[in-house]
């Protein structure tokens, strides 16, 4: 499998957070595995390195497809697609983890096992959090992992629980589980969905024609014309059958909701509708607020495309400062390219972006970017930016300071590789070599994300803990690797 | 060679004009190809199709290297690379003309002939108008073309050349050519530039250290980090060597320049600088002329992205309306999903765009397109925005209605299926069910693009031959297939 | 995977028993798992699908490599290769079976299993015949399956063993198991290799350096210039490590060994050494038992090619009648193309074989042939015999008539497709349309295996069952499916 | 292209003389691509590196496929074939010649050219021995070449010609080239068959229905179910239509005819007639005459297969000594595996053979083999016989000491490179370090050819350049090169 076919996700991928799944399935239409790569196909965002479908039809039972690279291309040939007939299919896109070895299928979802009452098929977008320790317990008793994923954990405890049908067998296994998931799995008749009690990851619900779908994002409900219907709520499963329609249980314990922040900063795409609210509004409105808790005076404002551009347009909007394209990206991104031997500066970067040097040149520039992880990605703009002659660098951040990793399904760095974990933001603003660096405050993105009061320190509306250090959930396995919690205060 | 390797230039490339090529080179860098493959990863919206890169060294000879798809999918494996050694190397980025059969990789360029003193290799842009004629009278004094090519007619009328050095032998080639052509070729020495008379297609010359590079746009000169020292010069050419330098020449008759507008419209990338100009900055001044020639009261200025985003933010400056994005772009777009049989509307469109729900819900809605060609886009667009509930769509187009061809190295629909062919604007509002439709106007665009006074009607500064039907130069083979020109008034 | 890739193992393969597995592993030698790869090109005639390999290195792991197609087509790249590092390596070369749907990768051998001591990977070469009733049971206890393969279960039987150690596992689950096997296995220290305590399937030590391999046949020591050493004992168990040594033991009741007599008919290579008989030598002299058992007058002896060709030079040695090649084997085998409009009269044979016209024409010709399955391809072979003008042919058949199913690894077609099954030895000959056809007697046979006194009718020597319709272990899976052992007499 | 796409043709190939081309071409067949497909399968044997086929209908044109690898792997897919309509089409199966660089696709047979009065394609077996100076005159006259072919120049000629049809044309250029060719060429109407005056390579007429093909050998006839009609003449010109039939001329100076000897000893296949003698005939008899030239006290006569069998056989008939299978061929021959750590000796030998140790041992053996061109490979047989416990080796080998290049369409190594041209026979002997060593006499191979006086010395009635220095056509192009013929005697 070449590099070439995993051109990145996004122009500064090995410099950001990265969500490592997306989710969907549909019951009820002809050709069903169709539409799921409609919209695993708009998910693509989500997870760049791999796609699986698994689909059922009466006289051709399970099957299943997984490849590596773009769902467009793989999962739009015609002699692949056909060997997925059916009317209730389930599909998966996936990101490996930084520290994972080489990627292997065996890898890729969805997760198959069949049981004495049939087959079962799941998707999960999450992190297990306790995953080592079930999986060595799992294997003391003589289950066989295929894969190094820890979504294989829920399929072995599907296999081992005593219940009589698949449906029951999941909440068995998903209440052996912590962490985050958002499910969607299926039988030979049903469509199944859940996710956890916190409701940390998306999982919403469309109609379309007789029949249903389950998706991360409404925007990949859009692609195959499906109306939205609502959110699956946190701790809920829904069980659903072409005839029968959604049944919905809540078999977890009630707590309240902690959903991921960052999936309105940078994971969601702007026009999926999130909790009520368009990811869009959200990330202008961001910008809105940045623009007045850090006002700078300045020539223009410019995003990092594509994901800052929407703050940018905001904090445009809110000081009355242009906005203008002074980053342009190339559409043909790619990163392999072989370096000639006279070096070229920051080559990285210029595969995929160029600097509009007429529009920079001379100007107070005031840059808007959706996060700072390991900063790499900053200086090298930002030195971009100067050797195009701007007059002034102001750094402003769509998000608050990076200081955590994620352990819920989000490919973080190490503690120890973010920027903000050993620097306070004049440090950075020192490091990166701007005239400014200002980040929104959780405050102020809690407002932005439609908490008018802000940040409920007691009980925070959503999950924060890559900013605050606060884990709703508590990582044992990392843990018991040796990572160290952020002290009580 | 699978369909799902040529993902789409554009979100709507088959209802856009299409510039057909790019070229570059480098002489005296160690590693030129390497150069090469960069130059044309950034001038790869010039032409996707295919990509071919000759090098010369000494002890190797010349070596190719052609292949269908991406730059970054061929021309960054070590392995290709490794086989095109040299400090002296050309390239060619291309897109299929849309008449033209299956593509063979025979058409792919660099062109190469042997000849006795010597071998050349010609990377060609633009269109040879009486390609036939020559074709013809070659074939008949015992030529043998290897392609369909009009380009190859040059390197025959080369070989043929009594001249004994190649750079005459390309003058006494190019003499015989009408049309519109900037080249760029190579011999074992030296790096050879031209351009028409006219100047139709761009060219441009840079330094990267103690060598010289020949490009299409100054975008890729950005990328290798050569500096941009000037353009080729209609009629001029240049022959380059490590040691001499640029020795430039005039061979042909002078003519008054006619450079084609629809770069600054289009097809050049918003970083590069053209005539001087920056593109973004005239597709802004665009945006700014539209807002006023044809003002309209609204809620909200969108484009049709991302080729129409400079004109959006200029007409939204001017006019004062927000600026949001009203249509978000899928990343990953792809083109030959299999429709599942329940028909999904606007499928084709929904692959590469949706629309901003939230954003679109109840407002009256300005998109700014760049062009209309067939116009089968912007109907689809205008469905999409009515459906999330817009309440009214005006569009403004960027550029004058289409209403001829282009025979110069664009490829364009026949006349016919050019929808401001048969319809007056109201006529094609009408058509496109929107409540405004209004196109800039000639004298509009010549002030965007830096003619203060307008078009020179006598003596027009640009061609504009797709708008106003005035060729500069007669495409004798088009006529001699029927095509019927303008009547003169 | 296009079916070109696999050309096809026998010219007439489709008309063959089909051994369905080679297996071959080392220890004690750097890069094992290069030996293996040469290991398995030698076997390649078990087994053309597809082939495995597994290797250990200490600061490796356990390592995986299994494709679809020839052995010299994957395991011959460095590539592949250095994914394979370490000292102990196993393999396995397999060929699908007739009646399953279209082959899957996770169908290929070896199979892995990660324990709670290590992990350990088997390559098995036969079948088991009670995998149904294991499967089931194990799926009941939450085992969950990968691929459609009987010999899973060794594996899954193994993981759910309570013994402390791999060996000790393994004999647990073997000693569960009925059927054929000749297993190679490792772990993270030891090549363990076990044949079932009839014999059924070959296995052979031998030494390399200060290593030691194991393998299906003799010939694939050769390769590797390894020393024969001797062969795994039916019912014997070995236990390798390079510092130990072989450690054997007989961990299942003894009982009278009954090894496959196919193996010297057709199976094995005739470079092989079996049972300390040279397959060429049982082969020859089969063709020296028909010339005495059937005696003909005739002109000339000729092999189908190539497994026919022993046998015929015994023949044509005992009877005194020039041998000669009147069939001459393609070799660039193929059997895929296009069929053109105008219909080739035996064209699926003509690609494999062509008749030697001048020196066939006008004799009487015996051909000797080392089977007859269902009979299609003789009917053929003959007709082109007597189109190249051959004055008589006669057929003799270097095994008995095969009218009954292998059960014990080996592809044969359902009984009813036997044409030796609903005929007689007189209605075959008039079915196929020759002057006679004699079939070696089952006693000759045996003589010319080295039993000098002929079959024992008792306690027969070998497995005979595709012949005799005697199966020294009860199929019992075919039987629950309906399969109808032979009478009682 | 990778390297395991090309299994090589014979298990010592790159210790052979090695035919360049095989053509073969139909007229008057529906979808005679296909029947071209066939016979090229049939005539693999003479090239294996790559493949083209053209083919001409009135709606399509004329459509051409060049692929490298075998026949079997790229003509048998349905997607390609329909490229290919029509009812007229020749093809081309290569070998590359040894000095050549890397291998090109436009190498690859059969070339095409558009002329005034429509386009042409030939497909060229044999060498043209002044393709230099030709080449150097055409491209000083303008002409482009696209390959590094000799054959090229045909073409250009061709195109040069001021003849008013193509077959005239033709002419015109094969009385410019001197050398050996058997060139197939097709218009849009006709199919073209030409042999140079002295008939080097073989080419031969057959019926197909209501159609015609040429073909390089009648074993190709055969597969395709054609009658073999007569042999194309030395110096005969056939111009083929599906009406008219066949219309010969002779537009050469007529000459003694001289076909290639070496033909009959290894190049074309056994079951081919040529010159009205059965090749496999020839064959054997060489061996009758070897055995009564050069006897030798025995116990075995084996071959080294498969070329040397049929003289190994007639070895065996003429002397009484048995005839056995002494050395086994792998199938799944490949050249390319990873060499383990641990040298193993003649790994490249064992890929492809393996002794039959227990046939050998204590055996004083025959090894029949047909040519000794470097007696590289003859080494390590000598070595494998011997390790297998052989009492004594005697090499006897069917054709005299290749002493001197071919340059009339076969590989051979430079005269330093051939064992013969420096050696005598009994230091060939002790270099070889065998028992005994005796090749063929000229004259015992004339005999065995049907000459029954044995070779006319004055005017030899083959070529046989090879063994006697004597060439039949000067080699213009190597004697500029430096070559040294023999000193006149």
């Amino acid at each position: 499998m070449s590099e070439a076919q995993f051109p990145p996700a996004h122009p500064f991928d090995d410099d950001k957070l990265k969500e490592e799944c997306g989710v969907f399935g549909v019951v009820g239409v002809t050709d069903a595995a169709n539409f799921v790569a409609l919209g695993l196909h708009a998910l693509q965002h989500r997870g760049q390195e791999a796609g699986g479908i698994v689909s059922y039809a009466p006289d051709a039972g399970f099957n299943s497809a997984r490849r590596f690279g773009y769902v467009r291309d793989n999962f739009t040939k015609q002699s692949l697609m056909e060997t997925l007939p059916g009317a209730l299919s389930i599909g998966h896109v996936r990101y490996s983890t930084a520290g994972s070895k080489a990627a292997a299928i065996r890898d890729v979802q969805p997760f198959f096992g069949e049981f004495s009452m049939g087959g079962a098929a799941i998707a999960h977008n999450g992190n297990i959090t306790n995953a080592d320790a079930l999986r060595r317990e799992l294997i003391e008793r003589g289950s066989i992992f295929q894969s190094s994923s820890d979504s294989e954990c829920i399929i072995h405890l599907m296999a081992r629980s005593l219940q009589r049908n698949i449906p029951s067998r999941m909440e068995d296994a998903l209440r052996r589980v912590e962490g985050a998931f958002s499910v969607v799995a299926m039988t030979r008749t049903k469509l199944i969905g859940v996710r956890d009690p916190l409701g940390v990851r998306p999982l919403v619900l469309g109609k379309i024609g007789d029949g249903w779908a389950l998706s991360s994002e409404t925007c990949a409900l859009d692609i195959i014309g499906a109306e939205f219907v609502r959110e699956i709520e946190p701790g809920e499963m829904v069980v659903i059958t072409a005839e029968g329609g959604v049944e919905s249980s809540h078999p977890f314990r009630p707590q309240p909701s902690r959903f991921c922040i960052f999936e309105h900063v940078y994971f969601s795409r702007p026009d999926s509708i999130i909790g009520g609210r368009s990811v869009y509004e959200t990330r202008r409105q961001i910008g809105v607020e940045l623009a007045r808790e850090a006002p700078v005076e300045a020539d223009l404002v410019c995003a990092v495309p594509d994901s800052g551009t929407p703050a940018a347009i905001g904090f445009a909007h809110e000081s009355g400062i242009p906005f203008g394209m002074g980053i342009i990206r190339n559409q043909y991104m790619g990163r392999t390219f072989i370096e000639p031997t006279e070096q070229i500066r920051n080559m990285g970067v210029r595969l995929k972006l160029n600097v509009n040097r007429a529009l920079i040149r001379g100007k107070r520039v005031i840059l808007v970017d959706d996060s700072v992880v390991r900063g790499t990605t900053s200086r090298k703009i930002k030195e971009m930016i100067l050797d195009a002659g701007a007059a002034e660098v102001h750094f402003r951040i769509a998000s608050p300071p990076t200081a955590w990793p994620c352990f819920y399904g989000v490919d973080t760095p190490q503690r120890e590789k973010l920027l903000a974990a050993t620097m306070s933001e004049d440090e950075m603003c020192q490091h990166l070599g701007v005239d400014s660096l200002k980040f929104i405050s959780l405050d102020g993105l809690y407002r932005a994300a439609g908490e008018a009061e802000g940040r409920n320190a007691k009980c925070p509306q959503y999950c924060d803990a890559c900013f605050s250090g606060e884990y709703p959930v508590k990582p044992a396995d990392m843990i018991e690797k040796g990572f160290q919690m952020k002290a009580a205060e």
